[in-house]
């Protein structure tokens, strides 16, 4: 990327009079330079089946063009016309529960030939006539693609296919998944049933991981019918998402990220989070730091909250300290969903850069000082890089088979609640890190790897993890890693199985605790916070030392927290379910260990530091306050300029930050 | 009416032995004279396709007659037999969950013309038979008839000829509709989508205006059939009945009852409410007003609760004071359902005037007072005549818009609550009131409207309501109204939009409020009820007064309720959730500036009065105690006659009204 | 029973590896001498249709009995294989949700021919191949049998054949159930409608009733066909289970254990409970007592938690103590469900004996030290009779009747939640008891008859209970008792009806208390436990003496609870839902006036006691401590013997009993 892009996705289509002209006038003056349009209105775009009509694109880049304000056009295909719908009712996916309806977007089966058909046609006719357009400077496949749990009869039939082709006897396939269990066992390929409502954990596991992995072929296909349209200085992109809470909260359940960025030149996300009083920058480093990793270097931001959806408007300030905060994870480009709020239909509370009224308003006000300082300081802040020595590895896998196998009969917590309670305090104490999964060749690099809930893990992973820290490198593990093989099934060893030996434990058992806390508070946090909940396991450390016993009348001879030296490293084992704040002072004790305790430790949440070097290969430091209350920190790294104000900054000089406010420091 | 009904729903064909003297022998002994029958028994008057027993309804008409007892003939069509549905399937309405089962009632498409077939001919049949029968007074239609969500290819089909008389093309409807987004565009009549599945709120909430339509029309069509053979002594009426909550609650969501009640001669209502200490009288009052404003006199109450629905038996003195209410509103008739409990089913804890054992029981033995007392009074109280000064404005298309486009994700308010918190209040200051709604030709006769969350409305309507300010009236408005026009579709223009004009504002952004209060608690209510909940318009004053602003400290500079001199007359507008404390202090500082603050408003709930002119043109007021504590009050009217004691009272006397009491004075 | 049975589920089918040899040896140190095989795995047995293979039981059979352990033999009928149900897929109930998936257990229509046939065909290929094996000493058929609500087409053909033999006439159903109500009327047998739909409470209750008799039709087959092959020696049994609320709570819904128990020769049990620190004992006994009550004998528990399902593992202690109440209310043999942990599929949680390590572990450890005392003590702990003077009358039609008629629109209370608290508290005071079903011939042996909501009953029963009250027995009955008949049609007379009679009462009015407490506490319990909930009936009393009236503003003149002699017995009546503490005291009230209260009843939960006679004719007399703590208590019997210790008790001496702890006593 050349330089920063602040963008909005702008839907002519749906304007309720002409209002172009006037739309780019108010995006220049928020200093407004790309645009995404295209993606959700196929109708639009074909109107009958075969019938074209680009007259909206034709004109949106004609005049963008005109303004000096880039596109990025997406392919219009996950929303399907009602035309197509009338004439091929089977289009639509069949879920576990049942036959879909029409309406929603995200409907259709992406296995289908006929939309499959449809697709590419209108994908060529789209892409071919806008390729060589001077404004248009990338493009986005599809749109937050999802498997939409498409499992017909035809997807089933794909899938009975996909597990011979891996499992070629189903011998094999009955021993490893169990299928003796409840007389499920397949004796014959033609007797294999529907998975829909399988109560087998290890079948209904495969088939969720065949179903992200109709994500991945999807978006693969799309990809390569775009590409042979693209111009060399255009990019082909994807707008991921995560996994849904209301806001964007953590790993995608349906899509493989890793797998499916690959076929893309550069990788998108879209990250709404809670704003106002709740407003913690977590959601956009946390989706920040999953999309910078997929490939390892900048990102796109191709869609986050603008005045917020529903009733979540920013605070003053807030949008500034949003944008910024994007940037200092890596990315390249900031775009709202959306320009203008919608007048019909479903977002209409999901609201615009300006409301209703087209009008300016208080966030399109604080907006042009984001895109004057974009604009401004575009040199100094695109393409920063950042190096982290932390690392958390994530697995889609251990996600759906902790919904196959949850804590317990009422317990509402799931595997992202693990990954966030790591991440979390690993934010809040600015330690930056990375993101990598399975199948990561290695993880050299990095000094420390936090493993939370590594739940499903072939015998391969989990010895890479053992020779990690044989190695010198530092994990630590939480709860339930290492329980089980890449198919689900349990191992038929001592757990935590083939970890044990990096960690010097074993257990057996596990209870859900209630009135259990660590013995002697020995992260010496507020009694409430040191109780544990959840899930505990009964440890028996072999050569690992406790750091924590569980205080209970019948499980306090078991540990709850060890660490163990192995080889030239440590493995920190956490058994439980530990509040925050005790998570907080075991990852801060091995962070220390690990010796990348520096001087942005000194600062914590809501003081949050971000890092990483310019194309000048100079350092910029950003600092933002995530609070309601002006703050005050010493700077104390090398001195350099604050760059909104232009003014010198020495070590050990105390800087004020004003409430959800943000500096940014250039040193030398 | 010529006189007070009191009566009973009465099911000679449940009973589980012939008790019909005994019966009308205990009727009598409490004053029922009127009973309704038939309405719920298709499937004993024609037991097979084409034959007719009429045995029941013959010698209830003759032994009521010989009684003196009078008869409501209802039309037995709201429950389908066996045999017309083993017959034909696809007369179950086919709903958004699907087809439907054989067992409960109103599971029928009204539209459906073999139950159309059905339904004229039992009709005409049971009408045909009795009309001439001196017993018969009048006629009910159905049984609180609504569209059961009918949505079945069928209604699609009609919907869409329906649409395409109303909008003429399509490109009208998608521009109107906003079909363009997530590519709902409709380009050829042929590709018209079922819409149950839609994600477009116009087009849903259009297809509910539909739905309510069906019901209009298939009620008007049974009026039709009955006027042929209606003599000119007798009456048609329906049972309206409300939004249901556990009880009646609010304005019915699938019935327009001002378009409906209007091919009758009589509107009729059901009532249920809460009882025992949560007996308010509110939904008496609410429930009435509503009925009495559909053709602006008076009505039935054609079924409410006797001994209580489930274990809601009246405390001792509380079936007089409904019943009383029940009058009080302009209600001529009150009729329980039903008469006896029944003995299986599925109602058998919906418990009759008698329990089970068809004995005297107490409540019963109270029913023996009432009858007493309306066969006395009736001549006094009939036909009670009731001009209020304030009106509230109501909307199904609000109500079903606000369904479509709620609070928040999580909120569980919904339009009714926004009634609700204003009728309440000012049943609770002893404000009479009416219902308008929006087809009200103009609003002349009122001094104050009340537009509770009118968030649906044509220009038209909203300008309207600016022309009753500026011709003098006074409005108060909650937050939402004016958001959208008729058809779902938010105005280009800063909100309120048009009735901006009138309140002298505007708003650009809302926000859910959490801790937010009014500042310097301006209502000086409890600190608890100085908070705002829900909802919060972010309001800036263009010419109007600021009657509270948020305490908040970001959105501490913006109005949250305003009042505005417009023309002649002045608006309020609430642009918050308030707690009904607070709507009690804004509504009252409306009224006492409209000039209706009076006598009556010395009293406030639990002493409720109500007010009329009788047939005599005496003035009628009525003082009830609700509450389980004994209560005085200053009677401060023109001196007149308590009824039930027949003693005078002065103006300025201290008049005592039990717990659960009532009084009754004539003036003059 | 020769001897007492200590055995696992045991799935040599589901091993990751071969383990038989070694699985045997560890059985074996633990005492094991049973396991139950091959209920689970008719694809295993049956991989293709036709093709059988019996090596894993084959093996099993010879392997356990070369280790002298014996196999009790299940019918593999509960779980159907895949191909069956490719071929035929309407094998799958359909039910009230309509047609099923394949995947889980149970899902199969238990009517079906084709599933029947298969069914047989299985049963005689397995039971002929080992009826002579050495080993086998048992079979159970099919497993936790349920109608699975298996309602489809041709079920409901076969209820409406049912409902003609019951009824003969239509006249006569439509009366007795009352159909005329909402027009339910059925007036020819075609047009008899699919009940899935109904709403008619004693249709339902019918077809409820109907659906269990296919389980006892089902199970009654099977029995007949296994009986064609088993040998003199050997016996058949079923393992009943009960009403799941995560545990084994109360009377199962869709079974008649009564019923279906006959043709058994012995009755077996599941039975899952709480643990840790929940662990009461209760579920342990109410399961025993309805168990040893359906053949008035001993009986067997082919399952009960091991290591604990989820995250309940024992507490160390526990799973003896669990072992030996199982024996103490009369079962023979306890089975472990099951020896291994799971590695795949979906019970992967609900932990075997071994976790999945296959190692020992505290709780294998702990049942090596039961299985050495059932070992060394079984012959005189086997085959314990037990004679109570108290029982409680159950009725899975009460039940059933009770989930149509609920308390209110909210209260999650059922039918079981009335049984349960009344047990409970016999069960805390050590009043041993058991149960009893409408289908008794009579009463006689019990003085104390507890009768919690029998709801539904016929004349004759509630005659029967009359007499026995005349006669000298004592019934206490709660709320709801006698209002409906067996047709779950209201008596038309003042309830509680036909047993007004024998309890001196009655009532025609109920509600639900708010704040309503008995008036001047009259059992002395802390306020909090004073209040009644649910439901309460106004009482008024004939001739019963009033123990308690409500307290309450209106209804303070009813009677809550009374009592009256009758003949030379006396009834109590408990006319609303009052604290298990009130319950205690007026359970302890009847069993002081019957004469039962003795020397068992000066302990009281945790402590708990129970007792039987054994082979050689001695008193047994076990002493249970639930309690995490120590405790003492008074040995107040003749003298005799501590078994575990082989030591001397006398008539007062002090015996103490560990926390979770068990003593033994065999008196003389």
């Amino acid at each position: 990327m050349k330089k920063l892009l602040y963008g909005v996705a702008y839907y002519d289509e749906y304007m309720p009079y002409d209002r172009l002209d006037q739309d780019i006038r108010m995006m220049k003056e928020a200093g407004i330079n790309v645009v995404r349009i295209a993606e959700s209105t196929w109708s639009t775009h074909e109107p009958q089946n075969g019938v074209f009509d680009f007259t909206s694109v034709d004109r949106v880049l004609n005049a963008m063009h005109e303004a000096g304000i880039h596109v990025i056009v997406g392919t219009p295909t996950y929303a399907v016309p009602t035309w197509m719908v009338k004439q091929h009712p089977d289009i639509l996916a069949t879920t576990e529960n049942g036959p879909g309806k029409y309406g929603a977007r995200q409907i259709m089966d992406i296995t289908h030939p006929a939309y499959l058909f449809y697709a590419e046609r209108i994908i060529r006719k789209l892409i071919s006539r806008v390729c060589k357009h001077p404004a248009v400077i990338g493009y986005q496949t599809d749109n937050e693609t999802k498997h939409y749990h498409t499992a017909g009869p035809n997807v089933q039939l794909q899938f009975v296919k996909y597990i011979r082709e891996k499992f070629k006897s189903l011998d094999e396939l009955n021993k490893t998944f169990g299928l003796d269990y409840w007389s499920n066992r397949i004796n014959s390929w033609e007797d294999f049933p529907s998975v829909v409502g399988t109560i087998n954990g290890s079948l209904g596991a495969e088939f969720a991981k065949f179903q992200r992995k109709l994500v991945t072929d999807f978006l693969s296909w799309q990809v390569s019918i775009v590409n042979e349209y693209k111009q060399p200085h255009q990019f082909v992109t994807q707008n991921f998402d995560f996994e849904w809470r209301g806001y964007s909260y953590g790993v995608q359940p349906d899509v493989d990220h890793f797998a499916a960025s690959k076929p893309f030149d550069i990788t998108g996300v879209d990250i709404y989070h809670p704003s106002q009083d709740d407003l913690t920058g977590i959601e956009i480093s946390f989706g920040g730091d999953m999309a910078r990793s997929t490939k390892g270097t900048n990102y796109l931001v191709l869609e986050t909250e603008a005045q917020a959806f529903l009733n979540w408007v920013p605070y003053l300030g807030q949008l500034r300290l949003q944008a910024f905060s994007h940037l200092a994870s890596g990315a390249n480009m900031v775009a709202y969903w959306h320009w203008h709020s919608i007048h019909n239909s479903f977002e209409t509370y999901w609201k615009g850069l300006l409301s209703h009224d087209f009008e300016p308003n208080p966030v399109y006000n604080e907006a042009k000082t984001i895109g004057a300082d974009f604009a401004r300081l575009s040199d100094k802040l695109v393409n920063l890089q950042k190096t982290n020595r932390t690392a958390i590895l994530v697995s889609n896998e251990s996600l759906t088979a902790m919904e196959w196998f949850k804590f317990s009969f009422t317990s509402t917590k799931k595997y992202n609640d693990v990954v966030r309670l790591v991440y979390d305090e690993l934010y809040r104490m600015n330690v930056g890190c990375d993101f990598v999964d399975a199948s990561a060749e290695h993880f050299d690099g990095y000094d420390l790897l936090v493993v939370p809930a590594l739940y499903t893990a072939s015998d391969r992973l989990l010895e890479r993890l053992n020779d990690f820290v044989r190695r010198g490198g530092h994990i630590v593990y939480t709860f339930k890693s290492g329980f089980t093989d890449e198919n689900v099934k349990v191992r038929t060893v001592r757990q935590p199985g083939i970890i044990s030996e990096a960690c010097g434990i074993a257990y057996q058992m596990f209870v859900e605790p209630k009135r259990v806390t660590l013995k002697d508070n020995p992260f010496n946090v507020e009694p409430e916070h040191n109780e544990v909940h959840t899930w505990m396991e009964l440890i028996t450390p072999d050569t690992a030392e406790v750091l924590a016993y569980y205080d209970h009348p019948h499980w306090g001879q078991y540990a709850a927290i060890t660490q163990n030296e192995y080889g030239k490293g440590m493995a920190i084992y956490i058994g439980c379910m530990v509040s925050p704040q005790v998570m907080n002072k075991i990852l801060a004790h091995a962070v220390i260990q690990v010796g990348l305790w520096g001087a942005d430790q000194k600062l914590a949440f809501p003081l949050i530091t971000k890092t990483g070097v310019n194309e000048a290969g100079k350092t910029i430091r950003y600092y933002f306050n995530y609070s309601d209350h002006p703050a005050e920190l010493v700077y104390l790294h090398r001195q350099g300029m604050e760059l909104f104000e232009d003014s010198k900054v020495q070590n050990g000089q105390t800087i004020g930050v004003e409430r959800w406010g943000v500096k940014i420091i250039e040193e030398g």
